[in-house]
């Protein structure tokens, strides 16, 4: 915390509105932002299929103001934009899968709900900051990679395409209103405190669930596309840099820069966890669509604007993500077993094995 | 109409359905493929402020099923597309200074309703073929003239954001689930049928009235920045040979791919009308920040894709559409008075004169 504290001083004191604040990257924002002294509000309908788990916010509860709600409340949004420096704008339906279920439901979130929070900020905050979290799903069918921001934008999900338009209603209250806005197009994001309730998106995290719960992990075709895995502290490293940065408007990819095989990815996680079967299967429908090509971000531009590079391996991220769960799994709705003994390992079963070993 | 007859024969018995059908470019559409046999379905909310005028279907109303209903109504919208085999989606929310004062208005009518149609055609008849109606304003701030279709999007405008999703919904809607789709970038539509309630857009058409009335035409700025005026029927023969097409899919500019200086053709219909005076005056403020720079669209896929050429000039198309009026500006909420003697001439009185004349 110490390294996070100095990079990151320029928080001090700063009013930070987190939406979707309970959530993955909106509470790992939270845990960086409030040791470096910014007060932070949180708002998160904390919707039960989503990611918001009070848990994320373990250690700062008390630091940080908590509000349940909807960024599709207007009111509510309107007074919670008040007086704040910085905008994290992160809530949203997150399911690829499930915008094409129901894309009226995503519409409503991730069209509505964003447009919400800018026209509160245009009416009640126009000197605030805001980050938008967007998607490589915007560029969906990949025509090549490495995959620059002016990549045609080939949408093949609802959800990539409201991303599409929540970037450009910022793009919009940035040139007509004023409103300073940063995106980040996040390629594939994994890590600590993401949800581990199913495996709608965050496909790395739902294996390492797989994996401790002593399931198989089961490859896609033939486990060969390629995926940009992006650690979570990398990326909200990159979110508060920019935040903290006086770049009025910018887009950026914001990836490892790197293709890791998926195969390769599951092949990681059962190593690590052990005694963890890889097995092949064949693309599910859903997934198939929207998944097949390979994916891979040019994360030159961010690099240069604000001297930020990904710092975590996917080995290093695995190990962390893994040792995370295996700790905290109750908290996420699961139990793992060690690979060993296949013994239920419960995170205070941990804890009070931990403290004889203290003891 | 002997050359439409010929020109789209093979509309013959085929089943339309044209949302916004009542409007300038669906009422036009109709126009052309009555005659030419197809079985045409109308579907208009008749918004007051907005295009739907019965008058547009005139000579062909008999011919017509007219709806009176909107594209958000999910059950009415399922029941209507069964069994066309071509869908012009025109219906809109059009004024793009009208999308910036009400962001969630727009939002409701083009995406989704928009949305509305798609997941109809998904659902009870996906072998449907979809014309789909975009703008201009989806580029926003211009980089470079011409604008090719793969110009950056820097909307300038809510209404951009909302054609731009309602764009990927149709490429979504093709790649996922096979609908055939294509998407007509329009740049300044003109010409008979248009609304002249208000000059929110379709400001040649708005100075045709102010000119009809006598009144004097404003020039914003300098009245240098270039225009790419394109006439109704121009774009309707695209928009039918598109139809007619066998492509699965693609964007088109649709304009006339020349630049008209915005006094020029201020002086054009004040020269036509006569007696108008010509007024420079400074942007208003909503206008000034979506329509600075210059816009001239690069037409050259199109002109290959579908053969299509504009075929009406400027001074053709303000002559027709000024004659237009002139006859018909009861029909549209004004009354036109001679420049000679600033005598009002009302069709009835026209027709009474003309009736005279004949006798």
């Amino acid at each position: 915390m110490f390294a996070a504290k100095n990079e990151f001083s320029s928080l001090k004191g700063k009013e930070l509105l987190i939406t979707g604040g309970a959530g993955m990257l909106g509470s790992s924002i939270a845990q960086f932002a409030v040791p470096a002294g910014a007060k932070v509000t949180v708002l998160d309908n904390m919707a039960p299929l989503y990611g918001g788990n009070l848990y994320n916010l373990h250690g700062i509860a008390a630091q940080v103001r908590f509000v349940k709600g909807d960024i599709r409340d207007q009111k509510l949004v309107s007074q919670l934009v008040r007086g704040k420096d910085l905008i994290f704008n992160l809530a949203a339906q997150v399911s690829y899968i499930d915008s094409n279920l129901d894309p009226f439901l995503d519409l409503d979130v991730n069209c509505k709900g964003h447009l919400t929070v800018l026209e509160a900020c245009r009416l009640h905050n126009p000197a605030a900051r805001l980050i938008f979290a967007s998607s490589r799903f915007v560029y969906g069918r990949i025509e090549r990679n490495p995959v620059r921001e002016d990549h045609p934008f080939n949408c093949l999900s609802v959800y990539g395409v409201h991303k599409l338009a929540g970037e450009r209603y910022c793009q919009f209250y940035h040139e007509k209103h004023g409103l300073e806005a940063l995106i980040f197009r996040i390629a594939n994001p994994y890590g600590p405190r993401q949800q581990m309730k199913h495996g709608k998106y965050g496909i790395l995290n739902w294996f390492i669930r797989q994996a401790l719960e002593g399931k198989p992990l089961t490859i896609y075709g033939d486990g060969r596309q390629a995926r940009d895995y992006i650690y979570n502290d990398d990326i909200v490293r990159g979110m508060l840099l920019g935040a903290m940065s006086k770049i009025p408007y910018d887009v950026f990819n914001i990836g490892s820069g790197t293709g890791t095989a998926f195969g390769d990815m599951a092949r990681l996680i059962a190593e690590h966890v052990g005694g963890v079967e890889v097995v092949p299967r064949p693309w599910p429908k859903e997934r198939y669509f929207v998944e097949t090509g390979d994916y891979v971000g040019d994360i030159s531009k961010i690099r240069k604007a604000l001297s930020w590079e990904p710092k975590v391996s996917i080995a290093e991220g695995v190990a962390r993500t893994v040792a995370y769960y295996r700790e905290h799994c109750a908290r996420y709705g699961f139990k793992a077993y060690s690979a060993a003994s296949k013994g239920v390992i419960t995170s205070s079963a941990r804890r009070a094995s931990g403290a004889k070993r203290r003891g």
